[in-house]
C-alpha cells in the first residue's frame, strides 16, 4: 500500500480521529513538551500508534517544504473509494461539487480542499494530469480535509464535466470577463463550481462546457484572487442560498 | 529612505505601474525568455529602470524565502500615509475596514491584503507587535495589494476598536463559537470585520471590544478556516449585500 506523509499537528490529529489504524508510526520532537504536543500523544498512546522521536533533520527529511511543527506521521493513503459515478449516481438537491482545473500547486490544493470540506461539498473533482498531488505540503494546507473531502481525478476533464451536466448538475465556471456575478445567479439546484488556476484562469475547453460563467466582482486593483480565496467566496455564496431558501429563512 | 525587496511577476508589475520612479533597480533571470519576461523589460525600459541582468543564487539571496519567478525589485518603501485618525476622520457610509488580530505569518497576512484589495476595502488595521510584517513573502502573496492597500498598524488594537466605533464604524468579529450566521446579520452601514489568527482566534479583550461576533456556517470536519479565505467570505458578503441595496438591485 502507498504511503503518505502527514505534517503538523491538525494533519496527524485528522487522521487519528479518523483512521488511527492506517498510521504507521508518529514522528515527533521531544523537545515541545506543550499541551498540544502532549495531547497529540496521549491520543496516539490510546490509539496504539508507535511514538517515535525525531530530531528536526530526520522531521524535515519526512516531511520536505511543508512546515511540521514539530510531528510528522507517517500513514498509507486512504484509498479514495468514491469514482464520479458513484457522485453522479446520487445526485440530490443540495449536491455540490467543487471542479479545479489546473491547480498545480500543492498548497492551493490543500487550501481549496479544506474550504470544500468546510462549506460541505460532495466532491472535488480534478484533471489527472493537470493537478497538484497530496503531497505533504497539500495534506498541511487541508488542514485535516486531505483525510475526509472526497478528491476524484478524471482523465478527461471536459467529458466528466459533460456527465455531470448529463446528470443535472448545473455547471458554473468563474470567469473574470463573464458578464454576470455570482450575486446574480440562483444557486439552488446541484451545481458544480468550476475553477481555474490563478493567472491562466480556465481553459478554452473548460470555459465552453459551462452552463454558465460568472465573475466575482472585485472592486479594488488586484486582478485576480487566490484560488482556495475564489472557492470559499463561490461556495459560501451557495450555502448563504440555500440557508436562506430553508422554511426558517435563517442560516443554521 | 527604507528599501523593501518585491519578488515575482505580480509583485514587480504592480510597482511598475502604480510608482515606477520608487524602484532602485529589477533583478533578472536572463536564461527566462518568455512573453512574460520580456513584456516586463518591455515596461521597464519605457519606465527607465534600471535592468539588472542575475544568476539564481543571487535572486534567492535577494527574495528570501519568497518565490521569485525569476524576477525581483529592489525599491522604496512606499510611506504609508495614512493613519487611523485620518480613516476615521472621512468615515462614509460604505467604508469598509479590515482588522487582523495576530496574524504573524507573512504568506497570510499577503493573501489577506489582497482579498481586501479586491474586496474595496478602505484599510487593514494590525496591531504592531503581533502581526507580520511587509516581508517578501507578504509583498508576493499579496500579487500588489501590498502597494494599493492602505495598511495602519497601531500601538493598542483595543483602543484602536474603541476608536473605531466610536467614529460610527460598527466592529464585526468573527468566532467560530458566536450564534449568529454572518448571513444573517445587516452589513449595510459602515463596517469594520475583525479577525484572529487561525488556531487562537480572537483574543478575549479584542472579542468583547467588538459590536457584534458571528459565525460563518462551517458543514464540514475541519474546524476553521484559512484567515484569508475566511476574510474573503465575510467581505464579499458585505460587498453582496451593498451591491443587492443598490437601486438597481443588480450587482454592478
Amino acid at each position: 500500500m502507498s504511503q503518505r506523509v502527514l505534517a503538523g499537528f491538525h494533519a496527524v490529529a485528522a487522521r487519528l480521529r479518523v483512521a488511527a489504524d492506517t498510521i504507521d508510526a508518529i514522528y515527533f520532537d521531544p523537545r515541545r513538551r506543550d499541551g498540544r504536543m502532549q495531547q497529540l500523544q496521549e491520543r496516539a498512546r490510546e490509539a496504539r500508534v508507535r511514538l517515535v522521536a525525531a530530531d528536526s533533520e530526520r522531521l524535515r527529511g519526512l516531511a520536505g517544504d511543508a512546515p511540521h511543527q514539530g510531528v510528522v506521521a507517517v500513514a498509507a493513503a486512504i484509498q479514495q473509494l468514491l469514482s464520479l459515478d458513484d457522485v453522479l449516481a446520487a445526485v440530490h438537491p443540495d449536491t455540490l461539487l467543487l471542479v479545479l482545473d489546473g491547480v498545480t500547486d500543492p498548497h492551493n490544493l490543500g487550501a481549496c480542499l479544506r474550504v470544500a470540506d468546510a462549506a460541505g461539498v460532495d466532491a472535488v473533482v480534478v484533471p489527472r494530469d493537470r493537478s497538484a498531488g497530496i503531497t505533504p505540503a497539500a495534506v498541511k494546507a487541508a488542514a485535516g480535509a486531505a483525510e475526509s473531502v472526497a478528491l476524484i481525478d478524471v482523465t478527461n476533464l471536459a467529458r466528466a464535466l459533460d456527465a455531470i451536466a448529463d446528470a443535472g448538475v448545473v455547471t458554473v465556471g468563474a470567469a473574470g470577463e463573464a458578464e454576470d456575478s455570482l450575486f446574480d445567479i440562483d444557486l439552488g439546484g446541484p451545481t458544480a463550481w468550476v475553477l481555474g488556476a490563478e493567472g491562466s484562469g480556465l481553459r478554452r475547453l473548460t470555459r465552453e462546457r459551462c452552463d454558465r460563467l460568472v465573475r466575482i466582482p472585485l472592486r479594488g486593483s488586484v486582478e485576480s484572487l487566490n484560488v482556495s480565496v475564489a472557492a470559499g467566496i463561490c461556495l459560501f455564496e451557495t450555502v448563504r442560498q440555500r440557508l436562506a431558501a430553508q422554511p426558517s429563512g435563517r442560516a443554521e
